[in-house]
Order: C-alpha cells, then sequence, then structure tokens
C-alpha cells in the first residue's frame, strides 16, 4: 500500500514550486520510466504494477532502484494522464547548467514558448535531429512539467536544457561568433538559406508573439519557411522540425 | 440568457454520435469562429460576448447570422477549452463526399490517425503546404471534434477531407496512375527522393503501428525521414510537415 505520505509527495511535483523545493520530477509510463533508468539521471525510486515489474525485473534490479509495486489504480490515481497505466517514476532534477556550443555543433534557442506540449515536442524533434543543447527564455515553460515529459517521449534524458536571460547569455557568447538564425515571418526563403558548416544558434519564438524584440537584436539571419497554401501560421514545434530538418540536409552532425 | 434546450444542444455536440445526428459541429474561439463565417460552411448560429459583438459587428451582419449575445461566465460554462472566452458557433457539417487529385495535385492520406490534437495539426500543415484533400481511413479520428477544429486553428475551413475504405480507395483510383509515397521507419531517405512533378499521394500512417499492411500494398515509394539523433520516432504531425515541405521545395503549387 501506497503511504500517504509518497501520494502527497508525489502529488506536489506536478507543482512547479514543489519540484523546485524538492529538486524532483515525475516521469510517467513504461517507456519514459525505461529511458530515464538508463540515463544519468538520478532516480529516487519507482512505483511499479506487478506486471511491469516481471517484465522489467532485471532492468529494475540492475539498477538498483527503489520499486515499489501498486495497484494500477493506483497508479491511475496518482499520474497526470490517464494512460499512465504500468509504471510511474520520481527522478532528481539537475541543476541549471550553462551550456555553450562546441565548435561546429547547432544548438537550439526559446525566447518564451509557454506550451508545455510544444516544449516536449521540441525536445523530441532535437534528439531526433541530432541536437543536444536547448537554451530557453526564463518564461519559457519547465522542463520538468509533467506534460513536457510526457510529449518529450524519453529524449528529455538526452537533450540539457539552460534557462536564461537570452540577452545576457547571447552578449556572453559573442565572441564565438556564431550565426543565429531566427524563424520569422516575412525573413528570407528556407529554402534559399545556405546553412554554417560551421554550426550556429535556431532561435524559435513565442506561439503568439514570435520572438521578443530583445532577442532579435541578436538575431544574424531571418529566415521564413516558404508558405504554399493560406495557414497564417505553423505551431512552433512543427516549425522547429523543418528547420532543423532544412539545417541537417546540409550539414549532417 | 441561454436556454436550456441551446446548452443541452451545444454540450451534444461534443459526443460524435450527435454530430452525426444533428449534422452539426462546435467552433469556439474568436479566431476560428471569423473564419467560419468566411467560409462556405452554413453556421446554426454564434454566441458572443457583447464585447465580440461590438468589435466584430459589421462581419456579423454581413453574414446574416442568427447571433446571440451572452456572458463570458456562460460561454466559459458551455465550450471545449478553458481559453473559448469570446464566441462560439454551431456550423453545419459538410456530407462526405468522395474525392480525387486533380492533374498535377498533391493529396494526402491518413491510416487511422486517432489523435484529434494530431489530425488538427495535419490539416493546419496541410493547408500551409497548399494541401486541399485528405483522404482518411474510417478508424481515422472525426474531423468535427472540437479538439481537430481548435488544433486546425481556422484550416478546416480551407481543407476537404474524405472518409472512405482506404483499400477500396486506393483500387477506384488506380487508373489515375499516380505514385503513392508513404512515411515508413526504414523507407528510402526523403532527402534522395524525387517527388514527382506530376502530383501524388502521400501516406503517413497510425501514431503507434504506422501504416497498416492493407494500405501499404497500394504504397509504391516508401520513404523515412532521416534521423540524426537518438529519438525513435517522430509524431505523425510532426512527420507530415517535414514530408509536405520536402515535396513542396521539388514542387512548388
Amino acid at each position: 500500500m501506497l503511504s500517504k505520505n509518497r501520494i502527497k509527495y508525489i502529488n506536489s511535483l506536478k507543482i512547479k514550486k514543489y519540484r523546485q523545493l524538492h529538486e524532483a520530477f515525475l516521469v510517467e509510463g513504461a517507456k519514459s520510466v525505461l529511458e530515464l533508468l538508463d540515463s544519468d539521471f538520478e532516480t529516487e525510486f519507482v512505483l511499479v504494477t506487478q506486471e511491469f515489474q516481471q517484465k522489467y525485473s532485471s532492468i529494475l534490479t540492475r539498477h538498483n532502484s527503489d520499486v515499489e509495486t501498486v495497484t494500477i489504480q493506483e497508479l491511475e490515481g496518482l499520474g497526470s494522464f490517464q494512460t499512465n497505466d504500468s509504471c510511474l517514476a520520481v527522478a532528481k532534477t539537475k541543476e541549471n547548467v550553462f551550456l555553450s556550443p562546441a565548435p561546429t555543433e547547432y544548438m537550439l534557442v526559446l525566447d518564451d514558448v509557454r506550451d508545455p506540449g510544444n516544449l516536449g515536442t521540441i525536445i523530441r524533434v532535437a534528439d531526433w535531429y541530432g541536437i543536444t543543447k536547448i537554451i530557453c527564455s526564463r518564461d519559457t515553460t519547465d522542463f520538468y512539467n509533467p506534460k513536457v515529459i510526457a510529449a518529450a517521449k524519453g529524449s528529455f534524458t538526452r537533450v540539457s536544457i539552460y534557462y536564461t536571460d537570452l540577452a545576457e547569455y547571447f552578449e556572453k557568447i559573442k565572441d564565438l561568433d556564431q550565426k543565429v538564425m531566427g524563424a520569422f515571418l516575412g525573413g528570407d526563403s528556407l529554402y534559399d538559406f545556405a546553412f554554417p558548416a560551421n554550426g550556429g544558434i535556431i532561435v524559435m519564438g513565442n506561439e503568439s508573439n514570435g520572438i521578443g524584440n530583445q532577442v532579435e537584436a541578436f538575431v544574424t539571419d531571418k529566415i521564413m519557411i516558404p508558405r504554399f497554401g493560406a495557414a497564417e501560421s505553423l505551431n512552433v514545434g512543427i516549425a522547429t522540425a523543418v528547420m532543423l530538418d532544412n539545417m541537417r540536409r546540409q550539414v549532417p552532425v
């Protein structure tokens, strides 16, 4: 039986304030928990159904995890998602550590991306295209939000995030002299753009307002995804994928 | 004051069975309702806040709509979404009419796309890339689901959908002799693929299982989006955008 304290603790981690206080976050669902166990994140404990425990006993033992067996009903009562039906883990958050691009590396910068589903999708897309560092403005949604972790589908274990003041950040890395490419409605066509072979920074903006003025000042190249129909805009997760796809066709990892 | 009958009617339209019975669906939020009024959909009635009515009175008058003014509280109680705070419309659904590709046209085919958010995103992406016809397997989620309409962001007014048995459909259009390109993990690289200048059909599959065997039999070209990192897969909305973006770079509208 799950203790009341544990239930209370898990529920508290759905709220950012308590994630920061406890330096911990929730990971839900079999695929994400298995990727968590194989990552460099520190796991506090794992709640699993008997079925899950039997199926993955070797993995759970290998990682020497604190494992508690619970019923499906208990799990469903705890999780953020209806489909969370076989396991849930609590892991330690990582410190917010300064990240900068290595020579020839491509990095993503997010200016005020608010929707957790979008951030999770961007993390998954970054992982697909071999991007491992994302710099976020302070008002970008919290990486450790359960909806972000769920949408990232395990990719949260392979992509590092650094929250900072973006203007200060760009000042700090100015000497690296890398191109800063921003997605703008009305920029130059993505299809005509030559992505630098020595890496660079791709900036994506807020869902409604795009890239803010403060960050725009650091953008060296404004790029627009060509439009052929009548939709007013693309979702920021979609736009990120199209930008990275065009970049990787020219500059493979 | 909203009548009890109207409240009951609106709530019933959140369920597919009643949308089919009444041949009607919900459109929520200012942007989507304004695009609805400018489209060839027939609108039954519009509920608006006083503020919305004042701001858009000329549009509402021009369309001769049945407009009822309601409070924000009444609207919030009705809608599917918390952000639905200025208007809601009920419109007539369209008949499920056979669609086929015109010469040189590109069309999308969806095999069992289940998530309403994904279908809405695909509709928006199709609209961006100038695709106006989508053929869906019968088990693909309902176009008129409020979550689809919301995610499509107005593009639902410009993209036509036809639900059908896909195997029968491909048999019917066989004489058009168009290429059928399917997104497969393990297909040929998208970057090396030459999209036919005379149009074709791009097939996207189910979120978990991809394209089914029955439909796979009609695919002439299996294409894979190149991967540079470790993510296992891409979301189907993202994959659709990347496919269409690569296609349009070669074959603009």
